[in-house]
């Protein structure tokens, strides 16, 4: 994988991103695609009342699309099953996975057909929940298929159900291909089942209608073949004109119609190194998001002196099906102007220092790091009048599980800034915040990352490589500041003491020698219960190193070694979940439905 | 506080035990009773359904009756307000602060009168509770006074709301002097509050009827003038007959009637030294409590060779209105029987040695010692038919909150012995188990407590003194074998190494001269966050030492020290509360209730 690329999507892996590989900074300009290859057989859907919209399965024979109604606290579902066949399982899982998942079931004996709120247990064993909270709310055969309608709180207090929150959620589902006698005799592992991931709490942002004085810019892979593989980063880099001035970009949106210098896969050996230096990820598009507004006193500067004049575009293609011959000319459309708007956007860097003196012992299930941007960085670094995220994208490896990062002021945990706590690395989305996060001088952001290496044998260090690991936040923000990077990692000597420590007490060896590396030293720790923990309490306690960083790494003048972990005297309560009252709720048992006289 | 005394109910203070300060063992046999002074003011009240009573004030102007449907998984309530003002408030709460605490309240504006579910923020300010899941069933005036009979589940799933659990139940009240125009107006620091302790969840045992071949000894104070203090804990030695022979105990209820040797303060200069040595406990008595039956196939041997002729009782008087002049000539009433049952029972010690290496660092809210026993000690010690758990008695001295006993089989925590998640030093019953626990050879019990120690300075070690603490389960069980504690503490020489390793790590001196006691070295670690988690991860690592002892501090033969510390791979599963269904629940908002013409 040499040419990094930064949204893989329905993918097996997780890439490299331009930014982990990039200390040299270019000023190549990328946009980035996401396009389900199946997702292009099926015309668009008529005209509807959902915002969002899904294929869950690769063959597209069932779609979701939903609404959220935050007054509500609930969500709003349209389930089409274009194949009906003896019915569909569909529901929502910690990471994806058909057991303890909390599902709704539409099954039919033979004779009747019945929906239900159901769960399955640790086996994949199906059982009617005795508190329905999934409520049908319409049946209807449409031309496309079956069309369930049904209406889910975002939390239910009933300890068997999944909580629906922010960030990445995982939906399964299963196809039923013939009858049951019950809904008990359905064992989910029989089925043909499969996952996708969403966000499913979108932000209720409305979005400033696009001024009249709005240029557009297409930029389209040109007719390309996808390859017959199941993943598939396409590249293609666009030339701006000679002296295209600045502009500011305001909305990015996905474009599937017809329009190279390269073109090409991006690990293709043909692509010119210098391409992996490309500098600003100006926006990211995914399956089920909509297109992605700028705040109306901001935009990404674009074009004009200084600027590159250079757009690379990455499709990345997912063909579980290994389709063969398939044709696309898939692209993004810029809406940009010449009224330049009052504030430049940025992007800042947030969490851990890619460094392997922060390591995830083997074996843990959830493993806490922690990267901070101190309040000593902020003071120097931030304008007056401080600066304002509105969207973030999280960023981990394979082992990565959940990202938050948390303002704190005055040593109080002040306000979330982005949480994902089903988070995935192989769907990482920038995310519009649902609230504006304003981070003032002084002010502290504390990034932490929890990871699970049950499938590893030795400790997973922090670094580069696709199995070291890394915690990290990009927050897009406005005004533009110098600050790029705003990131800390253990102090290495307090980690040397760590080592010379457990040694003593282990009465083993571990290689302290000063040729060996941290990595080295790190694979050589005898694993048990002391010594993970001594890890995590130096981790909470040493004092750390400081990258407080402008452009191509150069740090704000100051001292930023040996600083002190930031105190916080107080943290966030748990939102306590909001309990739907009984009327919400359907009648205990299943609900016979009318599925008119067929299937299918 | 030189005489020892194990059951301290209504007291400031908890008191160092019988079994604690005696490692010299007589023969002497102690029976405790508990009696709250103004308890015996009011007369017995009128035949009712209710199993369970309690006076909740001093005054005894509120008094609740309870009784507990675990098929319903609910309690019926009723509180009789004696003298009723403007209302009155009653709830549970974590610890017995009017703050955070689950509430009903009964009010009035003046003209109408309230009934409603509320609960009080951590400011003591009341809020209706959106989710009513007190249920009112009756309100009747009574010639006693106001009688209110209410319902509520165990759990409610509503995440304000108190869950009910086995163990100790801080139970509040308030009265309310005058009209409040609402229910937000009333603030419950302005109120007449105050707390209650008592097991709610009684176990449901069907109790064996008394046989007709038991006989009873009554065994009185003799007509004491309670004295003018809080708390007064009155000795009384009673002699059995010369050539009493061996009975079995089978019941002990306690006395209110009238019926010496030494008849004093248990803390008086006159009473001779070696009463501090009664080895036995036989039953305790507290408010609230029923009669103490034993398992109908054992009793304690009483009587006989080698037996004490000697049963001394022990009052514990509060009196917190100081009120002078009361007599008193409480007791307790033993049944007996000469047709010896098939098994003696015993007493057993669980949790961890007494002794400084164990020890809580200061500023603690919620730090955990863990004692065992360990399957070598239960493979050597127990009969091949195992032993039966049939009732327990949990000890901490002032800064313990929570004690658990689980039983581990195999590696795989197996089920609780004993659990109080609301333990108060205060309130320290001997509880019978709602199902015996039987303990194999090869079993392991693990007791652990949860310590406070947030008012403190310095380390509390474990140890005999009242500001020292300790972790123990008594459990009474039968067949009785020779196996009198099974107790462990982490190895000192482990210890030894966190001193000298903290010390590296912290560049301070911590004072580790070999003529330092562990309580000085304790004393002088700074109590940073790596060397409070450290202590953590030895506690959690280290090598026990066991006492696996017989009477008298013998040790069952083998090697005891440097004991691995026993694994465990799969823990117990929290309980899913059952959340109850809606027609459960009252309508929400208060009920107007109607009390007839008056107050009081």
């Amino acid at each position: 994988m040499q040419a990094p690329s930064r949204w893989c999507r329905w993918a097996g892996l997780p890439c490299p991103s331009v930014r982990e590989a990039a200390f040299m900074y270019s000023t190549a300009v990328a946009v980035f695609l996401v396009i389900l290859v199946a997702a292009l057989q099926g015309s668009a859907p008529p005209e509807s009342p959902f915002l969002y919209h899904i294929p869950l399965d690769p063959e597209e024979s069932l779609e979701l699309s939903w609404n959220v109604s935050y007054p509500q606290e609930a969500i709003f579902f349209q389930l089409l099953v274009k194949q009906l066949k003896a019915g569909v399982l569909f529901g929502m899982s910690d990471r994806g996975e058909l057991e303890n998942a909390d599902l709704v079931v539409l099954w039919t004996d033979g004779d009747t057909a019945y929906f239900a709120d159901a769960w399955s247990d640790q086996k994949g064993q199906i059982h009617l929940d005795p508190q329905q909270d999934y409520q049908l709310l319409q049946v209807e055969r449409t031309p496309e298929g079956l069309a369930l309608l049904f209406k889910r709180p975002f939390g239910t207090c009933d300890p068997k159900d999944y909580l629906i929150e922010d960030g990445t959620v995982h939906l399964v589902y299963g196809i039923l291909e013939e009858p049951f006698r019950s809904l008990e005799a359905i064992n989910s592992s029989g089925l043909r089942t499969g996952l996708q991931r969403v966000q499913l709490l979108k932000p209720n942002i409305t979005f400033p209608a696009t001024p009249s004085d709005t240029y557009t810019m297409d930029i389209h892979a040109p007719d390309i073949q996808i390859p017959n593989q199941v993943t598939t980063y396409w590249c293609y880099i666009h030339e701006l004109p000679e002296g295209f001035p600045r502009h500011h970009i305001v909305k990015c949106a996905p474009e599937m119609d017809n329009v190279p210098h390269f073109n090409g896969p991006c690990d293709s050996k043909m692509k010119p190194d210098r391409l992996n230096y490309c500098r600003h990820v100006l926006a990211a598009w995914a399956l089920g998001a909509k297109a992605f507004y700028y705040p109306e006193e901001a935009g990404i500067a674009f074009g004009g002196p200084g600027s590159s004049r250079y757009v690379r575009l990455e499709v990345h293609y997912h063909n579980p099906l290994v389709i063969e011959g398939r044709r696309d000319s898939s692209g993004i459309r810029l809406y940009y102007t010449d009224k330049l708007r009052r504030f430049n956007a940025g992007i800042m860097e947030l969490g851990l220092v890619y460094t392997p003196v922060m390591a995830i012992p083997p074996r843990e299930t959830a493993f806490v790091l922690t990267g901070y941007c101190t309040d000593k960085c902020t003071q120097l670094a931030l304008p007056p009048s401080g600066i304002h995220i509105f969207a973030s994208q999280l960023h981990t490896h394979l082992t990565g599980r959940k990202v938050v990062t948390v303002l704190a002021r005055d040593g109080r945990e002040w306000e979330i800034v982005n949480q994902d706590n089903h988070y995935s690395p192989h769907f990482q989305e920038i995310r519009m915040l649902k609230k504006m996060v304003s981070v003032h001088r002084g002010d502290v952001l504390i990034t932490s990352c929890t990871y699970n290496t049950e499938d590893r044998e030795l400790a997973t260090v922090g670094g580069f490589g696709i199995l070291e690991e890394m915690c990290v936040n990009y927050v897009h923000y406005y005004p533009q500041t110098q600050l790029e990077l705003c990131k800390s990692a253990v102090n290495a000597g307090f980690l040397q003491k760590y080592f010379h420590l457990i040694n003593r007490f282990n009465n083993e060896e571990v290689c302290t020698c000063p040729q060996a590396s941290v990595s080295q030293q790190f694979a050589s720790v005898p694993w048990n219960s002391f010594n993970r923990e001594v890890l995590k309490a130096l981790y909470a306690f040493a004092p750390i190193s400081m990258h407080c960083n402008k452009s191509s790494a150069v740090r704000f003048p100051g001292e930023w070694n040996l600083q002190p972990l930031p105190k916080v005297i107080s943290t966030l309560e748990e939102p306590t979940p909001h309990c739907p009252t009984s009327q919400g709720r359907s009648p205990a048992g299943p609900t016979i439905i009318s599925i008119g006289g067929g299937k299918g």
